[in-house]
């Protein structure tokens, strides 16, 4: 296997158990497609790399639908304040020191972290996006990049704002690379005026890309908003025209239900964001129930690194099941099954990257899990196990569009990834003068 | 190091990182303790053994004051239902067919998954508590261990109660073991009888050991209390003697204000259980905030793996803060280096197994963590990584008493003990009928 990391080429994986319990073979062409599945599977390719499935569950690779990758380099300098207190003292005096070489650096060492813990796709908004679409590139994931659309209400501010999207949009087309795609980041209804989020919305159907925007993360994100406005978040940003079936809408924690109804008339997709939400004390869990109710796709996401700590979507799922029993009062809501297909179909829909199941014809986005790990003893329903036993370190072998990220827990280059990006963070709290 | 796990001797931990940041030796001697810490502490001993503490952090191993550790062989078992279908239909039949030897295998599950995630002592309740102590005094782990006292307020079986639990102190005293401990389990005020708690709070302190015991899981235990005795959960305890300065109250959940100030004043210590809560919808988070004021115990516990569904302190940590943040509306509570003083110095002065800190005179229990690892990078703050970014798997290398447990993600015997849980688990089902 010493090509594994190298080689493109078809893959077997031989004897693999598979999330209904039973043993398939999974066969990968070198377009990175699953051809076939299960007992005849060996016969319909002559692979190149053959990977031992035994003792290993196969699983869709996970979807995370709202990061801000490159805040990884903030983990942990600084926690358990007031959201406006950690804004205004250390998160934005930070970022304002943020160079695109941090970007880079923090989005290679987001994605080595999302390739351990079994993520394969992610939708991402923040700055110098260009610097992050290199970092994807390198790293072999998949995701769609916003530059976060913050215009203040000021039109000269509004104008950078375009032109910066606008080049991204152009920059990503010329990396012809098809696991990266471009979205438009309106940053949501507090930072973006009424002819911001309408040029977005315009913008993403002239380009027939997606839209990522937050959504009513806070009380007091509503009661701002029906102040100046007279209606609430979604509504609003439905008469600018960003709620299409391309928009991922990041948080949902305070949507009435009217504005579900709203977001699955539309299509939207929401993205929970449960320990981020936690975090913050938002004090409201996005309402699971009537999105899923009224049909708007259900994802999750893990927000950035300084409001969670870190990216592990299995962690999520286990915050989201929780959360969402405790929030709304009954331990039957959001079991085990829904929200793995939120962390894998629901995401893959929401970015267009496949169905994110394992099926014939779709992109061999792959995560293989240890079944003798403690967390997965004893097996009885491989889905509980993964949403509420498990996290990312269960995950061995990771494949992204037929391509192994992850073997056996290696990834090619992970300890200069390390070191980097912790130099990287440690200069930029030095550079802005603050030691956290 | 061939000789690591089974050596006993004098071990120097050289150039370790602390929690402060800073760089140190730690000298164990050969009776577990630690004699010097610092750049003095190389002479303090001829060490048997030097574990190379560059690339790592040490931290006082964590300490788990709730479980039911065998129920790791229902892990997964039944998810997602309401509580009293949940027992009565699937936990309750399961366990009826429960013997000593699934309690031995799935015992030594836990404590395995326990080493595996930095947690050297816990505090446990269950049946079979023999073969619960055999595991333990096999695995190398610090324990507590009560047989759950439940008579129903029937005379016969509090007599079968009292004739279990006394014959159980008996095994433990015999085993002459400093590492195991009995206490007394009475289950709860609304499964034990005046006269059962009320034997039991007499029994230890005849004894001179602990009471562990559930306290204000739910809303309706406090209703029930109330309409059956007038009074509220801890007000009957304190009645019956049950609430002592080695009273482990489990939940704690819907403790109203004087309930709080009253465990302060008796010094009880509160084993805080948010997974097992948020999973089972009780709707409240135990009232960290009063019971700080009013000077309880603050400890930290998993629960059993039927309703958690693992036993990792680390994901713990994460769900206490967030926990107590969105459920009590404010981001700056349990800020990290509370909730990490929870899971160590809390639950270390709980169980009486030591200050729960990494100082000269204390018990070598220790975990040493990978800085490298991405959970840790970069590192700013130490409690923060903890708590916010790490899970168990940053855990390598594992102390009790000096002795080493884990090395390098190493621990003995693992893949049988795996083997012979998931076989005892997937028995047991079939022995009661049901494929779950």
């Amino acid at each position: 296997m010493n090509d594994t990391f190298s080689a493109r080429g078809s893959i077997l994986i031989a004897g693999v158990t598979t999330i209904d319990g039973s043993t398939a073979d999974i066969a990968i062409d070198e377009t990175g497609t699953i051809v076939a599945i299960g007992d005849d599977a060996r016969g319909a390719i002559d692979a190149d790399i053959i990977i031992d499935g035994s003792e290993r569950l196969a699983i869709p690779g996970l979807v995370n639908t709202h990061t801000h990758a490159a805040m990884s380099l903030l983990r942990g300098y600084a926690d358990d304040m007031l959201l406006q207190d950690w804004l205004s003292q250390k998160i934005w005096p930070l970022e304002a020191h943020l160079s695109g070489d941090d970007v880079y650096a923090g989005t290679r060492l987001a994605c080595l972290e999302m390739i351990r813990s079994g993520t394969v796709a992610f939708n991402d908004m923040y700055f110098f996006m260009d610097r992050a679409a290199a970092a994807v590139d390198e790293m072999g994931l998949k995701a769609t990049l916003a530059y976060g659309f913050i215009d203040l209400g000021m039109e000269d501010k509004r104008e950078t704002e375009i032109r910066a999207t606008e080049a991204l949009v152009r920059r990503i087309a010329s990396l012809n690379n098809p696991r990266i795609r471009a979205a438009v980041g309106p940053h949501s209804v507090y930072t973006v005026s009424l002819a911001g989020l309408s040029w977005c919305a315009g913008f993403a159907k002239e380009q027939n890309i997606g839209i990522h925007v937050h959504l009513s993360e806070t009380g007091k994100e509503v009661t701002d908003c029906l102040a100046q406005y007279g209606k609430r978040p979604a509504h609003l940003l439905d008469d600018c025209g960003c709620l299409t079936t391309r928009t991922v809408a990041a948080h949902c924690c305070w949507l009435d239900e009217s504005e579900c109804r709203l977001l699955g008339q539309r299509g939207v997709h929401a993205s929970h964001n449960p320990a981020s939400n936690m975090k913050l004390a938002v004090n409201r869990a996005m309402p699971c129930h009537w999105l899923k109710q009224y049909g708007a796709g259900l994802t999750l996401g893990t927000d950035g690194c300084s409001s969670n700590n870190n990216l592990d979507l299995f962690e999520e799922m286990k915050f989201a099941a929780l959360l969402q029993k405790f929030a709304w009062n009954s331990p039957t809501l959001l079991p085990a099954g829904e929200v793995f297909t939120m962390a894998t179909a629901g995401g893959a829909r929401a970015l267009g990257t496949g169905p994110g199941t394992l099926a014939v014809g779709a992109p061999a986005d792959i995560a293989l899990l240890d079944t003798r790990a403690v967390c997965n003893t004893p097996l009885f329903h491989a889905d509980s196990n993964i949403v509420y036993a498990c996290n990312g370190g269960a995950v061995r072998t990771v494949l992204c569009q037929g391509r192994i990220l992850m073997h056996e827990r290696e990834v090619p280059g992970e300890e200069e990834i390390i070191r980097e990006a912790a130099a990287a963070a440690h200069a930029l709290v030095e550079r802005a003068g603050d030691e956290g």
